[in-house]
């Protein structure tokens, strides 16, 4: 009998899953708020109704309601081998040491597999993304939004470390003496071309009278800043927003460049939402690989945004389900 | 019939070679200088010869003479798969695009495998170094000296990416502006904290004044000063060229956390002529991956100077002669 995965987005605003086909094939999809304030019993029990819920209506439909697995990327420090959380900047204190996979295996009656959010949504463009048909594929994924995280697959394989935690590409120090990372590390990419540190300088510059076109953008309010205004307002002429978003766009570049001199991947693939700078992003990072790795042709290193986008992460937790990794 | 295998570390200024059996036990070593401007031609029938001379010899103590393969790291960019020599910088502008694995072969007779210096290397820490008994290492290998070069391996199997080299670390940037590197990019390891970086420091800090027991060691000559001479003059009280050396300790330390935090690995390795800092480097190297990687534990990383020293190459290019990598 044909079976299905259920894969899992553990967010800390909201939660989404979905289930699929033994292909990848997604069937049913929801989002819930996370109110991660209730503690984890509490919300691993809503996930568990809710993927009961979502096969109880497939079952309707077909007769292949039976669930093989299901995989969950969790926003944080997880111990793969134990399926139990680590430590979750994003939720309160109480989601440390919580056997998430176990609690949710048991309530569904299935394996479950526990990794951390960047690596899944790595694993998602590897099996369902850039990755697909490439089984021997080694790349390189950012993850750039609030915070930076990564992912690297080797040779078609998910690394995971001995914690599941390697991968961690936006905690590379690109500045020995630069501002404080959340991570308490100082100059790491995190801290120098996160969102945040992005939109800290169009807030810096609006305030400064240079960014006229950004501050008729967002009405003269810092809180209306993004990426993505800062990028509206450079294409209208305000060609310091433009400078500074090249800046952070030289950060990542730097730091794919390291990446490159490390494991020469095929692939550096772009997501979160500073993706969404798109061209801007994509030529820069191309340039700074081609200009600062100079102990070797890097013209096989393809530069792309990620295919998946915003699904990366639920993809990713179908293809956990799907199989282990590492 | 057992047989045997033969190892070569070309150099600049020298070429080792030795055979050994297929354990990997050296059975004869030699040295002899690399005369690069002779052309390629005449160093590789000179590098023939030598190693018919050591089989010869094997011979008449042993019957068993067959040379199964030969491999050699070679000072720069090779092409792995076609066993030419791309790029090396410290060789005449002739070495470019030799076939050095086909002439060498056709000389011997036997399977020839070429190989980047400093991978080759790795591959010996990994076979019959650190990395001896322990079948799915992941160690990263920084060979610090007049250049940094590195190698990475995963799993147990040496990275090589397409070209063989994957593996730069001494080419990871580190000061976005930093001083220029020989590789053409700025703020590279090689640049803040090779040899002659640190030496130029000495230098400065001897011409300064500020380095008297340094200036007494060297007799005011700054040709003869050397990390080595620099950790003697800090032992002897120069505070400020022991500042220096931990500061380079520190650039490499960087450059090491940034590989965990990109891997995860079990082993940082450091070799070449700058480890001779013993002490000082290794346990700085470990404080700075501690302090810098903030997002998961790095309990598990072990920072150790290379086992086999000088023999890594040699002993690498016999691993290489006996098994491919990658």
């Amino acid at each position: 009998m044909a079976g299905l995965l259920a894969g899992v987005d553990l967010g800390g605003t909201s939660i989404k899953t979905a289930l699929a086909d033994e292909s990848g094939r997604v069937l049913a999809r929801d989002v819930i708020p996370t109110e991660s304030h209730q503690g984890p019993d509490a919300v691993l029990a809503r996930i568990a109704d809710l993927i009961q819920r979502q096969l109880a209506n497939i079952a309707n439909e077909s007769t292949s309601s039976h669930l093989l697995g299901v995989g969950m990327g969790v926003p944080g420090l997880v111990d793969v081998r134990t399926g139990t959380t680590k430590f979750l900047p994003n939720l309160p204190s109480q989601w440390r040491d919580v056997p998430a996979a176990a609690t949710l295996s048991e309530r569904l009656g299935s394996p479950v597999r526990l990794l951390n959010d960047v690596r899944t949504a790595t694993l998602g463009e590897l099996r369902f993304g850039h990755g697909r048909d490439r089984p021997r594929v080694t790349l390189a994924f950012f993850s750039i939004g609030t915070g930076v995280g990564g992912g690297v697959a080797i040779d078609g394989q998910l690394r995971l470390g001995p914690l599941g935690a390697a991968g961690e590409l936006g905690h590379q120090t690109l500045m020995a003496d630069g501002p404080r990372c959340g991570c308490g590390n100082r100059g790491c990419l995190e801290a120098l071309a996160s969102g945040p540190a992005i939109v800290a300088e169009g807030v810096r510059l609006m305030r400064t009278g240079l960014a006229p076109k950004l501050h008729q953008l967002v009405a003269g309010q810092c809180d209306r800043i993004t990426p993505r205004e800062m990028l509206a307002a450079a294409d209208a002429g305000d060609e310091l927003v433009r400078e500074a978003l090249q800046r952070a766009a030289i950060w990542i570049g730097i730091a794919a460049a390291n990446v490159v001199t490390v494991l020469h991947p095929d692939l550096v693939v772009l997501g979160g939402g500073v993706a969404e700078l798109g061209d801007l992003l994509t030529s820069t990072v191309r340039d700074v690989i081609r200009n600062r790795v100079g102990m070797f042709p890097t013209d096989s290193v393809q530069v792309v945004r990620s295919q998946l986008g915003e699904s990366a992460g639920l993809m990713g937790a179908i293809a956990l389900a799907q199989s282990p990794v590492g």
